[in-house]
């Protein structure tokens, strides 16, 4: 089995070639002076072969990429290429929530697939059913929930976990579990007299406890900064967040310490600062099983 | 039939939309924070919809926008889509020259046609056989060189037709045909005692005649402006420069300008201070015979 980086996930993939084989073989690239893309697989191919490319920030560039270098590993004789994309962008639009609206990740999920792609492995994908959804081959999504509760553990002081809404609590849930911690997610409520937005743990009370905050991207942080301030208010001891994809716009991260927040973690998937934690054992895992 | 614009191909969708339709919708577009593309079709369609969008600079934020608005089209309610795209990047990419090279313009044919597109029309593609290798739906190629032999008709004196290469010729030959003039290529020539390179006409002896010379795409102007250089060295009367796609990159204009060219026309696929002529009828026409 041969490991295929380009520049978009380099280190990733050097560890998946430590899991996976010992053959990690590096993309040539090069940009035309129109800034057309030029790729190359440096060399013939035979046999399975794990291409990891993530696709973030400049995401339509590294999503052209993607697609050459699928067809260059295909071209180049790889029997059966796995396909990780360790962020998938796009994956929030993920239904038409107006009329007239495309369903991104299924236009680029399709584009993908066409371009001879045998299997997709992604992480913590925003929604998974849209794999099941827009391709019709073999994928796995994982869920790096494991690394990243393994990071915090020993060093919370009765731990609340809490999603930053209701449609993450999932997430949320898994990781308290692992934590053995409480769970709750947060809730707009209205003051019927003064009118006044608040946002709190619908359920728990966090006062002298310590708060840890998991999704699955942290993009500006302007929400997550906010539930910051709200349960430092209501009495958190620290707060802590933890994210699978840090993308990290518009200075997240200062945002997010100057409201309060006492570290945040994110995994490899997006190369951050605050990438403290890898996905590549269980993505060597996925790659291993979409290709069996 | 409905035209749908894009901020890509706005001029020449609106011609378009006056030869086909009375009917032209403008895209919503916008741009997330994290860089991410959204587009809306702000009405529901039905019927047959010419969608228009044009991938010069930046191509591959274009591709995906194209890919959006392909998706977004068809969800919209539109029976049959055509998808015209006036400049088609990555074109020149159309074999593995080298093993481990992708076939850059195949693999972003197969995305358009994945994302939903019933027919596709460009205009003077690289290799217009790069249609009917990669699409199973009805192309069209528009040359466009009646228009672009109409902007000199009456200007020359005595014109030579120049193929900046033997490559280019077959849209040299048609050219020079409507102009009722003589054709030729530029062949390069090392002198066997100096071992000095030179680049001159084959066959033709252009002294005191005026130079058109006609080619696809303008990117950095860089051979053409020594081309331009050698045939008055040669003794051309005047130059002029003729091509579909003007790209323009790295001060293209400044450089041929100063290498003595009269004039550089080129036509709106790609919108530039040199787009003196329209390729509005001839798309028109080809959108209507893909629909047909």
């Amino acid at each position: 089995m041969t490991v295929i980086a380009t520049s978009s996930s380099l280190g990733l993939a050097a560890k998946l070639s430590r899991l996976l084989s010992r053959d990690l073989l590096v993309a040539e690239e090069r940009v035309f002076p129109d800034g057309e893309k030029y790729l190359r697989i440096p060399r013939k191919l035979e046999g399975d072969v794990v291409l990891v490319h993530s696709l973030h920030q400049p995401q339509d560039e590294r999503f052209v990429q993607l697609l050459l270098a699928v067809d260059a590993v295909k071209g180049a004789g790889a029997t059966r290429l796995a396909v990780v994309v360790p962020y998938f962008a796009y994956a929030r639009q993920d239904k038409r929530f107006l009329e007239g609206e495309p369903v991104s990740v299924g236009t680029l999920l399709k584009a993908v697939e066409a371009a001879g792609a045998d299997a997709l492995v992604v992480v913590d994908i925003h929604k998974p059913s849209s794999l099941d959804e827009w391709l019709t081959i073999p994928h796995r999504n994982v869920l790096p929930i494991k690394e990243l509760v393994g990071y915090f553990r020993g060093k919370l002081l009765d731990p609340v976990v809490l999603a930053p809404d209701k449609g993450a609590l999932h997430r949320a849930q898994l990781a308290a579990q692992l934590l053995g911690a409480e769970c709750d997610y947060l809730e707009k409520s209205r003051d019927r007299v003064t009118g006044e937005v608040r946002i709190a743990p619908k359920n728990v009370n966090v006062s002298g406890r310590d708060v840890l905050f998991v999704d699955d991207i942290i993009s500006t942080g302007g929400t997550l900064a906010a539930a910051a301030k709200e349960v430092l208010t209501l009495g958190a001891r620290r707060v802590y967040a933890a994210c699978t994809h840090a993308l990290l716009v518009s200075g997240a991260l200062d945002k997010l310490y100057a409201a309060g927040v006492e570290e945040v973690v994110a995994t490899d998937t997006v190369p951050s600062p605050v990438s403290k934690v890898s996905v590549a054992e269980s993505v060597a895992e996925a790659a291993r099983e979409v290709l069996s």
